[in-house]
Order: structure tokens, then C-alpha cells, then sequence
């Protein structure tokens, strides 16, 4: 049963027209009325290139016309696929074919990296220079058609695209205004890149729920602090670092009461920072999801931080959690694979049947994730996916990077790690096995440079004659990590 | 596509189990541990007397044992089939033949309106008595299975059982959200009798949100004043009658800052009344709504209430309002008939395919009623439903008063209308030809007290020669109101 609904910006532009929707740190400001108009001018001037359910590349960090150019292709029902500024030409390429992509909306200084043969990219500037034409504009939303894709590289090491629906992300905005209520003085941070599930699930609740949101590039904690203190932020998205550098930025001050809520990802919170932060008045929400939940499935509420300490919480009302071996569902306190389902559980990724096949049982999502329930059915998750690397925030996967070491000739075999980093979390460390004795960290960096998004390429290189194996001979990662 | 939920309350006695559920003017409350115990305990009493599917008969005033035996249904997976306690044993039973029902849960003093050959009755007392056994009970929820049955009569005055889904009962409590905010000191006020939609939608919203509900058996002016001054009701739900009789409980004095919203149904709220409440500050939410939307479907929100003085808003977020002729979608300003869709519109009524057939066209449920859209599209409701009389709350079709009138030999034509009633809103007048010349009022009353409710029964009868009938000899009841 396919269910249609009015599109969520069209009707909120209806309902509250004169309410402030995004809000950027130069001041500059967007009601929910210019936020539409915006938009249709934008789907206006791009009818002519872009067909109903046409794949197309948003290649953008955080601004406003992101934003618009994003709502835009919903009015012509094409799905977004947003793609990393961080990667390289190569990756971008790669993500396309993957994602069937031949037509990308980006920004000036970022046009040289969509400049390849396959697709055709147009800046915002170019785009703003179109003229409009009147076209049919979806003002209905069609729930169970695909919305948006979102990479995610899964143990394989190879780029994935998550499919997100309508409903996925509908059920994601629900579930988590059940979970943490709707005020009316809520204003939602957002500073993680829109091209994670993490930034664009912000810019949804604010259409949805009729939220101001206040938009930032990236996390700076200066401005950060000060869109707390100053600009009536009530709630954040961080992970411990960027926590931790908030509560040091607060100094002996306060946070004013607009300020309910720091939702806290990334795994769980080491007890001193949970300690800080109570002592100065800031609850703190833990969180658990991915980019196939479209955004956090589990969290941990402020009154049982402490008494379920290192716990991801329980799933979100609409969402369910379950501990798994073998197609069997385990009892409490046993660990194992950690499934989830849901109404904002993506269906699948994109032309990818192995990982579809393996990945979806009986409409449960197979994480990969390690954990446990506790009796009262709190979840501990005791392992992101197997040997996943989280660097300022991007997930890592050791295998690609593997993959790219081994296509040089001159590596014979490579192992990659992550190595906790005070700036980072972690960065990743390569321990390779040379082929040609003469080959030097600086020609397998300069090489990786030209392959890897920058915050992959290994923090150091370390040159081994063996590496750790099991029976089967697959690569002992754990004891790599011994090693360091 | 069938969306399963983990079943609501289970989810929701996880999740905060020592939250207040329900509390009820004598001070005895469940928390959510508590409701869902009652609950799963009820449906192990009555697992040997209820199969999967069967539909159970609900008679009772509002109840904690009322709450637990609906919550016990829903496991057993049994829609719940509502009764309205002021309908005569005949009324029940049409209405159990109607919907299929043969077992009753009910109350002691209710139970002789239950006796009658086609159906068991237990009472609660009875049922508490059972042993419990252990059976499956079903902990989720399949979203668009039935629910519940709550009867309507429609403008041909046969009582006809409107189904809704578990995906329409969320749908609006989900759509509500979004419309009034979800605040964690919200306790809502559920005074509106459960066998209407109005009052089980509050339930539903209590284990949907996580909320306290405040219950009481009818509307009292001075319970529900106590209600809000001292018990942290936060929002209620009025017609205008019941406002204005609150806010002259008030007299001097203002509600608590706990108190946020009133929901004002049953059409447009006088102008002198709004005026009232606002210099009392106290926030009116003007709602249209009937049983087949599960609850309201639009609302005029408190910053428009004088600027859209007599309209009832906009449809909530999810919904949709239109104005229809002859299958064609009408220009604003244009009177015509309202259609409504959404996820919480029912998909029909229960085994009544003529109506069905003409009520419903591509999704859509056309109401019945009249009204327009202004160019902002804020409706305005013109009539609601042809000749609908509410009395009390209550609907009543003058069709089904004259049928009753008609089945009388001594009578020969008969009209019925509402006439304005300073207590109940409206009362039914009947306009009637004799076939006898003796016949009197007291025995056609007499005879009404048989076969209706008493507050269908015509507060009038008025002996005429003729009835106005225009070309094709309907009743034209416009004119009935001006005789009056």
C-alpha cells in the first residue's frame, strides 16, 4: 500500500509561511516561504536537465542552496545522491557509475572534482543563471519511492549506496519527536555535512516539525558555543570529542535554558565526560544508529545515563532491536549480531543483491555490529562492525584502503588498523610488506593521494615481514592492533 | 505493504515503565507498568472466550477496567467494537448484528442493555474472576489491521460501523503532534466518552507519546476546573458550550502556566467566546474533525483565531482538505462538498458497500459536509453533514427519528429537525401528520422511549397538516427550521 502525503515543505510553507526555517551564521536567514520559493525557482530553472527519476549527484558542503537544490529535485522526483566532498575525483567517479549518476549540482570550488566524462555538473552560480520554466511540480510525496542516497562502505570495503525512501525518513523525523518531544522554542544545530544521514535528517525534522534550524559548514566549537549562548540552538548532535571541546569552550559559564539536549554519537560516552557534563546541567542523550537506520534507531536517555553507563539505550518507539546468531534471536546478556527493523530502515542498497541478500533477513537489517540486551533489554553495542575506523567523525573501512595499498606493486601485502588519535578518535595505520626493497612511506603516501579521500590515508606506515593470520588465512586485525 | 509496530503499550512499558499512565478524579492511577500488566492479565482471563479476529463488544463509561479490557483485545488480536452506553438494548443489538458481535464486555449496572439472545456478556467483575492461561499474545502490531469499530449514523440514519486501523489511530495521534508540540509536563484531559472517537484518541495519544491521561466518566464543569487548577491538566479538548461554562468557572481567577491549550470541535467558536478566552489567555485550537478522520483533521490554530474567525484552519500535516463538486476539485471561495484524505482517514464501513461505494472515490472520503476554502486555503465549514442535530456531543440524523416515528400506524408523514437548546447545543423537534386523530404526544414519546436512546427521543412534537417537500417530493428541513 503506497501512501501519499502532501510534500512536507509545500504543506509546512502553507502552514507557517512567516516562520524562520534555516538560519546561517552570517546572519542570513530563510522563512519557510522563501525556503519553498526558493526551491520551486530552483526546480523551475532545472527542468529542462533533469527528468523525473533521474539519479542526481548533489556535490555541496553545508550552505543554502544546498538546501534549495536538494528540495528542488524532490519537486521534479528525482532522487538526490549526495556525494562526499572529502573524496576524490576517482571515488566521486566511482560513487557515480555505482549510483547511476551522470548529472551533478555542485559549487564553483568544488566543480574540478565532478569533472569527468561520465557526468555533466552545473554550479549553483550556473544554475541561478537558467531561465525558469513552468513544469509540472510533484507537490505530493509518494512515501515508498526513493528520496535520497547516502554511501556507506560496509566490511567489503566497497562504497555502497543506501537507498533512503520518503517513508524511511518520515519514520526516522517521527520516531525521534516521540523520543526526545517537540517544543516550541526548538532550534536544531546542524553541523554535520547534509551528505551524512546525520546533517540531512536535521533539515527534514525542521521542514517536518516546523523547526528553525541553525546551519554551520562544519564544527567549529567557538561558533558552535556560540550558537548555544547567543542564537537560542536547543539541541546538538556530537560525538565525545566534539563534547568534550563544548564543555571546555563553556568554561565556568552555563548554557542558557533554551538549551535541552546533546545527542551524543559514535559510541558510548566515557563516564568522566558524562560526569562533566551533569555537573553543568547538560543532559546528555546517547545515541545508536547509521546511515541504513537514517539516523539514530537507539538511545539512552539522561535519567539512565549512569545507571545503564556504556548502554546505546533502547530502540525508538517504531523501531525494534534484536540479538542475533544464526537466524536465531538470543536471550539476554548473550552477544551477538545486532538486527534491527523499522519504518526508517532502509529497504536495501542500491543494485548491490550479494550485500541485499545477505545483508536483509525477514525485513531485519543484519548491522553487523556486535552486542548484547541487558535484562531490562538496554543495548551495549560491544563492536562497530568489524574493525570500522572513525576519524572526525567518517567511517573507514580498513579493507579499502587495504585494497588500494595492494594495487601498488610494489606492496606484497598490507594490514590496516585504527590508532586512537587525541584530535581525530582514530586515524588509520597501515603495516605493509614490501615487494621491492627500495620503496619508501613517502612513495606509498604520494600514491595513496592520489587514490584516497584525504582523511583515509594512513596516518603512518609500518613496514613488517609478516602479518598476523588465522586458519583460513584471514588478516588477525585485532592483533594488529596489539601491535600498536 | 503491511508495516508491523512493536504493540504500543508493550513498547511504551519498556521504555518508561514507572511513568504515570492514567489517573482518574479518585485519585487511583496506573503507570504504564501497570496498564500494560492489567492489560496482558485481562487477555489471559478471556484467551479461552476470544478467537484472533473475533469482534468483541465494548459497553462501558469510561473505566480503568474499560482501558485494560480495549489494550486486552488488542493483543488477542480482536477488534474492539465500541457501544455507546445511552443506545436501548434494541439499538445494541442492531448495532452487534451490524458489526458482527456476539460477546460483550460490559459493566454490572450496564449489563441488562446486553442481554438479548445473539450475545454472551461478561462483566468486568465476571472476567477478573477467570483464571488467566498462558496463550500468544500478539506484542506486534500489524499497521493497517483493524482496531476498532465505532458507529456513525450518515445522513440516511442507518448506524453504520466506521473501521479503523491501527495505522489511522496512529496516523492522528502522530499528525496531532506535529500540530500542538509534544511537552514533557503534558497531561491531556479525556472526559469525551472512549466509544467515541474523541475520547479514545486521547487514550491512544497517552501510550503513543508517553503521556499521562487524566479520565473522568463525563464532563463536569467543576471536576474539570479542579482538573486544571490542580491536577496539571495541560490540554482539553471543548465544544463551545463546555468553553464557555469552564471559563465561567474560572470567574476571576487564570489557569496554572501548566495549562496550554483547549481544542475547540463541534463547529465554529462564537466570536464573543474567543474574545473571552483570549483575554483570559487562554489558547483556543479551533478542530474539525468526525469519526471517520479518528479524531480532528484540521485546526485553526490560536495566532489566526480572529484573523480566520470562523474557519476551522487548515488540515493537519499528512492530511488533506478539498473541496469537491461533481467529482471536480472547486476554485477557493467556492462552496461545495468537503473531501478529506490522509493515513488516518478510515479505508470504510464495516460491510456497507453502498455507502462505501458513494462516500469514498480514489483515496478520498467525501464527508458529507459543506464548506469552502478561502484563498490562504483555511476552510470554512458551511454545514455539517445535511440536517445533522448535535446534542450533547452526540450526533443525531432526524432520518432516523422519523423512521422511528414512521414505524408507528398512527403515524402518517413525520420531519424532525434541531432546535437551538441553551443546555445541550441543539434538541430534536418532531414535526408530525397523524393517520389517527387521537393519537398524543405522550404516546408517540412513549413509544420513542422504546426504540431510542433517550437523547435521540423529540424534546417536541408538533401535529401539522403537511410537510414542505420541494418537486421530487424530499422533505426540505430548511423549511422545518424556519417553522420553528
Amino acid at each position: 500500500m503506497e501512501t501519499a502525503m502532501e510534500h512536507w515543505l509545500t504543506k509546512r510553507a502553507a502552514l507557517i509561511p512567516e516562520a524562520l526555517a534555516i538560519e546561517i551564521a552570517n546572519g542570513e536567514s530563510w522563512t519557510f516561504a522563501q525556503l519553498y520559493n526558493e526551491s520551486i525557482l530552483l526546480a523551475e530553472k532545472l527542468a529542462n536537465h533533469i527528468k523525473k527519476g533521474q539519479h542526481v549527484g548533489l556535490l555541496s558542503n553545508n550552505s543554502l542552496d544546498m538546501i534549495a537544490a536538494f528540495f528542488a529535485c524532490t519537486y521534479l522526483e528525482a532522487p538526490v545522491v549526495f556525494l562526499n566532498t572529502r573524496l576524490t575525483k576517482e571515488e566521486i567517479q566511482t560513487q557515480c557509475q555505482t549510483a547511476d549518476v551522470n548529472l551533478i549540482l555542485t559549487t564553483k570550488n568544488l566543480k574540478e572534482k565532478a569533472a569527468f566524462d561520465s557526468v555533466t555538473a552545473y554550479t549553483f552560480s550556473e544554475i541561478h543563471q537558467l531561465d525558469p520554466i513552468a513544469v509540472p511540480i510533484a507537490h505530493t510525496i509518494t512515501m515508498h519511492q526513493l528520496c535520497t542516497m547516502m554511501f556507506t562502505s560496509g566490511t567489503t570495503g566497497k562504497a555502497k549506496a543506501v537507498m533512503h525512501s520518503f517513508n524511511n525518513h518520515w519514520s526516522s523525523a517521527i520516531a525521534s519527536a516521540l523520543n526526545l518531544g517537540l517544543l516550541p522554542s526548538d532550534k536544531w544545530l546542524a553541523c554535520l555535512p547534509l551528505f551524512h544521514i546525520g546533517g540531512l535528517s536535521i533539515i527534514l525534522k525542521s521542514v517536518i516539525y516546523g523547526m528553525p534550524v541553525y546551519l554551520l559548514e562544519k564544527f567549529d566549537e567557538q561558533t558552535v558555543h556560540q550558537a548555544i549562548m547567543k542564537h537560542h540552538v536547543s539541541i546538538i548532535s556530537v560525538v565525545a570529542v566534539t563534547c568534550s571541546r563544548l564543555i571546555n569552550a563553556l568554561g565556568e559559564g552555563n548554557y542558557p535554558e533554551s538549551f535541552r539536549c546533546m545527542l551524543l554519537g559514535g559510541g558510548p560516552a566515557p563516564l568522566s565526560l558524562l560526569k562533566k557534563a551533569q555537573k553543568k546541567g547538560i543532559p546528555i542523550v546517547q545515541t545508536y544508529g547509521m546511515t541504513e537506520t537514517s539516523s539514530q534507531i537507539a538511545t539512552l536517555n539522561e535519567n539512565d545515563a549512569f545507571r545503564k553507563s556504556g548502554s546505546a539505550g533502547q530502540a525508538l518507539f517504531s523501531a525494534r532491536i534484536e540479538i542475533r546468531k544464526r537466524e536465531r534471536q538470543l536471550p539476554p546478556m548473550e552477544i551477538g549480531e545486532i538486527a534491527v527493523s523499522g519504518p526508517m530502515v532502509t529497504t536495501g542498497y542500491y543494485k548491490c543483491e550479494d550485500a541485499n541478500s545477505s545483508s536483509f533477513k525477514d525485513g531485519w537489517l543484519l548491522t553487523g555490529d556486535l552486542g548484547y540486551k541487558d535484562m531490562e533489554g538496554f543495548l551495549y553495542v560491544v563492536d562497530r562492525r568489524s574493525d570500522l575506523i572513525i576519524s572526525g567523525g567518517e567511517n573507514i573501512y580498513p579493507a579499502e584502503i587495504e585494497n588500494c595499498l595492494l594495487s601498488m606493486d610494489a606492496i606484497a601485502e598490507a594490514g590496516v588498523v585504527g590508532q586512537t588519535d587525541p584530535t581525530w578518535g582514530q586515524v588509520p595505520v597501515a603495516f605493509v610488506i614490501k615487494n621491492e626493497p627500495e620503496l619508501t612511506s613517502d612513495q606509498i603516501l604520494a600514491y595513496c593521494k592520489e587514490k584516497l579521500a584525504r582523511y583515509k590515508i594512513p596516518k603512518h606506515i609500518k613496514f613488517v615481514q609478516s602479518l598476523p593470520r588465522n586458519a583460513t588465512n584471514k588478516l588477525q586485525r585485532h592483533k594488529l592492533l596489539e601491535w600498536l
